[in-house]
């Protein structure tokens, strides 16, 4: 059986990896930390920081395929290491392009994908010139996003009115037109070698307030079916953009969207790779998004994305004022409802609002399903061993 | 997260260890294989034959509870274990009683579970004396069955008529009446630490004529309703004889039994752990006999057993002929299929019948499943790589 090789160690690259030893792939991992979540199941793990160019070349040189589980990697030495004959998927470009929100934005907006409008581009220097009111802003509302770097909410600034001026990230960025938001939306995406797509059921997302981080994940989504289409349809539309540009498209993407008030669709951010959105698929579809994305980039064939049984997914977040060892509270509780799976991480430290499991709930009504993670959110608490 | 230790390093043990992981246990096997299936996703792998005590005893000390996934064990040292108190669940007692089949049987007659008629115990000795005709047989036909160590059909002779006396094994061993079968099934339940119980439904097994290991597991089983009743109800009797006879019953147990062809439900055989006809509740059910097994073990509350969508698991066993590094042909093709998963053991050498993995498709048409399932056996075959 192939050896697969992941850039990252978190819960994405252990989830992959649990599902690669079922299937009975070989998985070398890097990442920077030997205690990784996937450190005790990979075949080997390559310690050392994910922009090192030694190590990028010891992983290349020790697997058949080569993916990521974050976007945060060198794509320099990935672009050299796919010149001279090792297979990245999805290919290096297409993640140096995503990497930069505002190539990502420019490509979406190139392929008459609907995103919101991009209001002008923003360098560092004009960034700290804005927020010392050097320069005249756009009018309020409006959205800035970092072009680098950002995750959960991170490298995302929304300005509604000039109390929140000094909000105002001091990097490379790009001001977006603000659209109020009915409801965040994901799909999930898996293309293959051959160039077959597939689609799996469109989730919707509620994010924590406080954290910015997703928090509620209902598969599948409660918005009209001819929504759903659509939303599916411009995620294939993300897909082939890619195509059309020569890059290789292979593997399991999720496109997040927002349906606005006015009742658009439009694309907020791709990420080329498996997502928290899909979290879900473990337990609820026939072929999980771990699965799909190890049959995708082996040049196995797509499997099924059916959802056998709605789900509902939580992620479990460490307590704000924990830090150090973690512990579950209420567990007991939450494993005797129905349809409940635990995941946890093995992380070795809890932080506030650090991801260190979730939790899904399979279950024939979907509302069922909804009130039983609202009652699990209410009871489990992940906070640490001294306090 | 409690660590875990699994005596037994195989499949059982490989499938149990991914679902430990992915709940956030550690998990700590033994095995004399340095290779075995589990060995590149445990926490650490003791390396030593299952009966030697050190390893037993090392393996007790680094683990918060130990279970196996075989039998084949030395009872003797888990008991001594056991009295200094390590946690041993199932209790050593109770795998010594099932160990023997003398007086599996023994039991089950005394707590008036259905079972084949006792004819006699026979000795060693007295197996040879039977084989070379010095002392008389019962009336054809009779069964023969080992008390120790059997496995897959192993230490199990059938003898119909008199061409069938050479094949009297020469141990040990016990006569019952042969009866007529109709169909084979399996049911399995699980028992927590507090006491409560709860039962899989009812899977029925077809087996491989010429190997006699399971060939094909379909669930739920095609027999009615009171049928089904029944056969839990006698499983549950089991799991309750064992508490009668004060053994710690917690965990998983299989109970295999015969359905005859006068309507019978008769008790074939225990088995204390997790089993080959649970297979399927991976992708079947709502909590895997995997996930079940550690929440009982761990004193977690037992997991819901319901099934959201009809099974069937074929074991992919060695193509006889062949022998040596493993090659799978006619995957892709499977893979195709909707609702197939492969499950790959990673064991390093095929041989003829060996369990090298299996493949479980899940359909919401059971007839569509076994359908899908016979096309599967006819094309996926392992074969080696140097023939």
């Amino acid at each position: 059986m192939k050896a697969v090789g992941v850039i990252g160690g978190g819960q994405l690259g252990k989830m992959l990896t649990l599902k690669a030893k079922e299937m009975g792939f070989k998985v070398i991992a890097l990442d920077k930390d030997p205690s990784c979540p996937v450190s005790s199941i990979c075949d080997e793990l390559i310690i050392g920081s994910l922009y090192d160019t030694e190590k990028l070349h010891e992983l290349a040189k020790k697997s058949e395929v080569v993916t990521y589980e974050i976007e945060h990697t060198n794509t320099e030495v990935l672009r050299h290491l796919e010149k001279i004959g090792t297979k990245i998927l999805p290919s290096p470009a297409l993640l140096e392009l995503v990497n930069d929100k505002l190539q990502q934005k420019s490509h979406l907006i190139k392929y008459g994908i609907p995103t919101s409008k991009l209001v002008r581009e923003v360098t560092k220097t004009d960034s700290i010139e804005y927020k010392s009111r050097m320069k005249e802003l756009p009018p309020f509302p409006f959205v800035q996003k970092a072009r680098k770097g950002g995750y959960d909410g991170k490298g995302v600034a929304v300005i509604k009115s000039e109390k929140d001026v000094d909000k105002i990230l001091e990097t490379d960025s790009f001001f977006e037109e603000f659209v109020e938001i009915e409801k965040e939306i994901s799909v999930l995406v898996a293309r293959d070698i051959k160039g077959n797509i597939v689609s799996y059921p469109v989730v919707e997302m509620v994010f924590d307030a406080r954290s910015n981080i997703l928090d509620m994940l209902i598969s599948p989504a409660r918005i009209p079916e001819d929504t759903s289409q659509k939303a599916i349809s411009i995620a294939y539309d993300v897909i082939n953009s890619f195509v059309s540009s020569n890059l290789k498209a292979v593997g399991v993407f999720a496109v997040e969207m927002f349906i606005t008030k006015s009742g658009d669709i439009l694309v907020n951010e791709i990420a080329p790779r498996v997502h928290n959105s899909g979290h879900h698929t473990i337990e609820s579809c026939l072929t999980s998004q771990f699965e799909q994305h190890l049959r995708a980039i082996t040049g196995l064939p797509l499997g099924s994305t059916k959802q056998h049984t709605p789900a509902v997914m939580i992620n479990l977040l460490g307590e704000p004022g924990y830090t150090g060892k973690p512990v579950i509270t209420g567990l007991e509780e939450v494993l005797k409802m129905e349809g409940a799976h635990l995941h946890w991480y093995g992380k070795s430290t809890t932080a506030p609002f650090r991801k260190m499991g979730h939790i899904t709930i399979i279950d024939e009504d979907l509302n069922s399903a909804i009130q039983k993670a609202k009652i699990l959110r209410e009871r489990v608490k992940i906070i640490s061993e001294n306090t």
